[in-house]
């Protein structure tokens, strides 16, 4: 067997066995193939696909090249909820208490953002003391005590899977559905969940920028939770337009907040029915015995005083976020109704306010970010404030309108 | 512009521009793009195709990466002749002398082989003395003195293809018709001739394994030889079973010697069509003229001693030559008629007994190889031998027969 082989195998479209596979990836962990064999391989992937056994087995090979986390001495139905990524997507600082308010165990490792999306352990960074590494010790008696902790992945959790991902954004490997999958299920494998919720995004602000590809995620990732015994729920929501009205790491984190204090609108909507379909699969009721005890916990403020009380467990002070200063605000040029507001130009434009970093090691402001002042189907008024930049600086920026909203007369 | 937004345009199909893939090639050979990005396009290439204007542009980005040989101060047509690499495919040592000796000028460049295909330098080699590797004005002197030539690639050449050739090699990138038509195509018109004929080897034992892969090839090699108004012919002929009965370095030089000294057989019948053709196209004359002159110095004895001329002016002492005493005969099991010789089975067992290599560092054995006693047609008796085996030492080798003939009872 050598790499040359495994690559033109996958270039000719064909199936590589188990001891293929663990050949070139596990090769790649401990350096016996290059760098630049796997990005081959990887881009041969892209264009030819994997099978659904390939896709197990690469799943499997994830797993087993770190640790799996054991959360068994943990009672109790423990739901992890991941999503593919979008602009303004703050759900997991939501339905978090939510869910852990209902008497279900939400154990979350997340990650950092890249590029325009972002990611939640940068969201929690804005608040000062925030502990976003927990040791697994920590992690487990958090759960135990409050139901809800979040950490950023460990070093020993699918390492392999690290750089692979790490490889793959450097050489346009990065949009294929089979890798996809496999990333995000082995990482929600390894982390013990005994059942696992993935929020598929998909439109222009999202990686699945069509219905079709968006299922076809849908049906690999289900596909590999019943191969592991894990009940694998994915749902699908629109990232055509941002998520919520605000989109940057402090925003974020306050308008979670205002969501688990009653604000209402598209946001706590999607939250809701989030957390409903996770109170359903883990304690096995039906839906609307699932939405009655997600309303009450909201209602009442339970899950809000979780919030609070989850900041604090993990040494953060949420009295101290601070959003800038320096405001632009962006007026309408006509008069109409929102007809869309393009997520993608947002994310980019809230990126290069300094909320989102361009490459890995790149430093955020937590500070900055956009408010959406107005939102899809809102009527508006020539010379309304449409939206709203927090900036770095009192820098005036160029923004032509019409590359973030869509206003029909 | 950045290496993965133009990786993503490949890998969706997009045509690059001439920026992008200078942006991409010469990046990649002054550091600014990585290997590992590198082999992520060349799959995506392979892949997803290349079209014309593309292919052009490539071969104009690896002409202009390096030296232009300028054979103008060359009185006559100056006529290359590239093979894509066969099994026992010496012609350049047959049609070299033979196309000279008609008063036309063969500049030829040449390379090492690479696993089962041999290399004309390699075949040269084995002769005590022989310069493979002239400067320029060496070269040129003896182009001009004797009409032919021929020396390895000089390093100024299209290093840029070099480069990414290695790279291809250990990435499992190597069988794209477009790539391979640009990497053969540069040197081709870097070196400098007027007019090029090339020999598509098509079979099990080329790189070119159907009719259809071949045909492809010819036409983007005819096409980017127009758009470089240098008039090119390519030539389809069979690699499903090896070329004449010797295969190994000294035994090919001893094979061509003995078909310029009158050995008749399909190898003859090959050398003397691609020496009309190149004939034909240098002197613009018809093609029963072109034969007229080539057969007369072949049975001559002119194409004969122009090639032990060829070899004394590089250095060579033709009686040097040594094949291995290390004899074994290979017997026929059965009575029939040989029905095929399996050119790849059979290359690969030359380079098992040294006479290839299996890394760009091996060492070749120039003593050791094959010679096909029976060829495709004859008829064989039980216990006849079919082929012999030169060897580097008396150890018996094992040799299941049927994967080597095919013989029809």
């Amino acid at each position: 067997m050598n790499i040359i082989e495994i690559i033109t195998k996958k270039k000719n479209k064909e199936e590589l066995s188990r001891e293929e596979l663990e050949y070139a990836f596990l090769g790649y962990l401990n350096g016996k193939v290059c760098d630049y064999q796997m990005s081959s391989l990887l881009m041969a992937i892209c264009l030819n696909g994997m099978s659904d056994d390939e896709t197990f087995t690469l799943v499997d090979i994830f797993i087993k090249s770190g640790d799996v986390l054991d959360l068994s001495c943990i009672d109790g139905v423990k739901v992890d909820k991941h999503s593919t990524g979008g602009i303004g997507d703050k759900i997991t600082l939501i339905i978090g208490p939510i869910v852990s308010s209902c008497g279900v165990i939400v154990p979350k490792m997340s990650g950092r953002g890249l590029g325009y999306t972002g990611g939640t352990i940068d969201k929690l960074e804005s608040i000062d003391g925030f502990k976003v590494s927990l040791t697994e010790d920590e992690f487990i008696n958090q759960i135990k005590d409050i139901g809800f902790a979040v950490t950023s992945q460990t070093s020993n959790l699918c390492p392999l899977d690290k750089v692979i991902y790490a490889l793959r954004d450097v050489t346009g490997t990065t949009d294929s559905i089979p890798l996809i999958a496999s990333s995000i299920m082995s990482k929600k494998i390894a982390g013990g969940a005994d059942k696992i919720f993935i929020d598929i995004k998909c439109g222009i602000g999202a990686m699945m920028k069509n219905m079709e590809d968006a299922l076809e995620l849908k049906n690999i990732m289900e596909r590999i939770g019943e191969h592991y015994n894990r009940e694998t729920i994915c749902e699908i929501s629109d990232m055509n337009i941002p998520l919520g009205n605000n989109i940057g790491n402090s925003l974020e984190v306050i308008e979670a907040m205002d969501i688990l204090k009653g604000k209402t609108g598209s946001l706590r909507d999607l939250s809701i029915k989030i957390s409903t379909e996770m109170v359903r699969i883990a304690k096995g009721i039906s839906e609307s015995d699932a939405l009655k005890e997600v309303l009450m916990v909201l209602d009442r403020g339970i899950a809000y005083n979780k919030f609070l009380e989850f900041v604090k467990y993990q040494g953060g002070d949420i009295n101290s976020l601070k959003v800038s200063n320096n405001i632009q605000e962006i007026k309408s040029n006509k008069t109409g109704i929102v007809k869309s507001i393009n997520a993608l130009n947002i994310g980019k434009l809230s990126c290069s306010l300094g909320a989102g970093r361009e490459s890995k090691e790149a430093p955020i402001d937590y500070s900055v970010g956009i408010v959406l002042n107005k939102l899809v189907g809102d009527e508006v008024s020539i010379n309304d404030t449409l939206f709203t930049l927090y900036k770095k600086d009192n820098k005036d920026i160029d923004i032509n309108v019409d590359d973030y909203y869509q206003i029909n007369c």
